[in-house]
């Protein structure tokens, strides 16, 4: 009987994102009894007609044709908005996305942040050049994290790990979900969807995490905005299509945003002369929230124990249900 | 018997800093049997003869012919390098700082600066204007905060407040004292300030909290900052008499050091064209470390536990001893 083949494709411009030679030789060492095979984007497809088990960033639905002994397709990634997900599923193929270790990188990276606003370190950085002295700035501007809300919107995993941080920092954190768990965790105040307008009325600072699904989308339109608390931050490291970006502006200009960050954008990247781009109180990063430099050792280390269930016949992790995939709220 | 004098001047440009109506009420229901008076800088020389217990900003060495009665001095500031500590004590009088608030604000700086560095944040500022995508550039720049180094130099209470947030987000922390603690604590490597090389050695962050004193002058000179591990950030919230700015430039321009975050500077403005302003890997913030809403708040109550132990005539907290004030290391 011939090894199961798991195929893998993990290219990037990032060596952070990448398969490294040790990766592979570990999964080597820890799977004698599989064919293990790294592909380049090129050399993809003479290997796909092999694969029981496809792990990569990518996966095309026209590739679901030259592909009959595929059972299970792995991405690294947290989100699946990028994945023909229907697809994949029609063709009875498992998808599993991955997660528990994207919070922690994100949560650095939202509260590097939340501290750039309310310690006025861009307002510094903007002024240091320009300005004799801005302590009188900066004394109006600045506000104290210890007893400020976080309201996370979309609070799952990742959202668990941020309140975690955030919480050390001694903030209070309201957690807002379709569904809040039914017992208490990581410090969270639960709130239900349903009464968004509530948990981003009283925060100093709301992160959005919320996926891209058709309800969504524009979630943080005129209206929501219009009521989050005066003075507070507003920070999107989800789904640039969760928000309205024209009522963000406006939400900026007319006062009632003190400032805004966003990991993520649309269009993606900005046109030069955007207004967003421009924005004395706006900062924006380069869809960089989940950067880490042991991103793939911890992916692949998730990955391993999958393919050990995947082996056993037991129930995968991360398992991607199409309807759940389109549910509003889900977080991630 | 006439109630004893307490005289309160506390004038600040920032309201964080003054003390409110709220503040003075409260006193004085706490303190019924005393006389709290509150002066501004004007009608204070007035109130100096009778005051037994001064709470103030600022202390003048030529008040203290005035001040018959004066007991106690007490300074609502962390450090004391701006007061004349060796003249109170030769006339006697007793001179506390106040100590236990002032590090939760500067560990939410510290972070704050850190971040802004390690996630590429001040990297993203300078180039969302300018250029179209920049994730190439930050995902060479950027680091992990999870697993790295922060070596706090003259570490003391505010060190330790510093040290449990830097914990809570992962990093090893190794403080630096001159008689390090006997038992361990908030989860610091502790090491004598003889050592300090191996300290920065290793250090993806070092940060300065010494106290000027004038075996602290230049205390990073060329020799320490050359042996800062490459790529390092070196973060300065503590006084700028300890660092020698042209060595900390060459340093920078040398490519050892990734970049530094200065609260402190000589002169304090900095010339316009002073190369720190201008450096693109240099982040100033205006001695706004220490910047709290709720600074007077603590700061009342520290003086309040303070007051009663004076009136119990039991020791004060936060004495100055004229000789340790002058001791390299003791941190703050």
């Amino acid at each position: 009987m011939s090894r199961p083949v798991v195929l893998i494709c993990l290219e990037s411009p990032h060596a952070f994102w990448r398969l490294s030679a040790q990766h592979e030789r570990s999964l080597r060492a820890a799977f004698p009894d599989v064919d293990v095979r790294v592909a380049t984007a090129e050399s993809l497809p003479c290997h796909l007609p092999y694969a029981q088990v496809y792990l990569g960033w990518r996966f095309k639905s026209e590739w679901l044709a030259t592909v009959p002994h595929l059972k299970w397709v792995s991405s690294p990634a947290a989100g699946t908005d990028h994945l023909p997900v229907a697809e994949i599923a029609a063709a009875g193929v498992a998808l599993t996305r991955s997660y528990g270790f994207h919070g922690r990188p994100m949560a650095e990276h939202a509260m590097g942040l939340v501290l750039g606003f309310s310690r006025g370190l861009f307002l510094s950085q903007r002024l240091q050049r320009n300005r004799t002295w801005w302590k009188g700035d900066l004394a109006e501007e600045f506000f104290d994290l210890a007893g400020a809300t976080m309201t996370i919107v979309g609070c799952g995993s990742i959202g668990g790990h941020l309140a975690r941080t955030a919480r050390a920092l001694g903030m209070n954190v309201i957690g807002v979900r379709r569904t809040p768990p039914s017992a208490p965790r990581d410090g969270i105040t639960w709130i239900r969807a349903s009464a968004v307008h509530e948990a981003v009325a009283v925060a100093d600072v709301t992160v959005d995490l919320l996926p891209t699904t058709s309800a969504t989308r524009h979630f943080f339109d005129h209206e929501l905005l219009s009521v989050c608390k005066p003075g507070s931050l507003f920070i999107n490291l989800g789904r640039a299509s969760t928000v309205d970006q024209r009522a963000l502006i406006a939400a900026l200009d007319s006062g009632r945003l003190r400032g805004a960050a966003l990991d993520v954008t649309d269009p993606k990247p900005l046109p030069a002369r955007d207004p967003l781009r421009l924005h004395p109180r706006v900062l924006l990063t380069p869809k960089s929230a989940v950067f880490s430099r042991t991103y793939m050792d911890e992916a692949v280390a998730f990955f391993a124990d999958n393919l050990r269930r995947h082996l056993a016949d037991r129930p995968l992790n991360g398992l991607v249900d199409v309807s759940l995939a389109h549910s509003p709220l889900s977080g991630g």
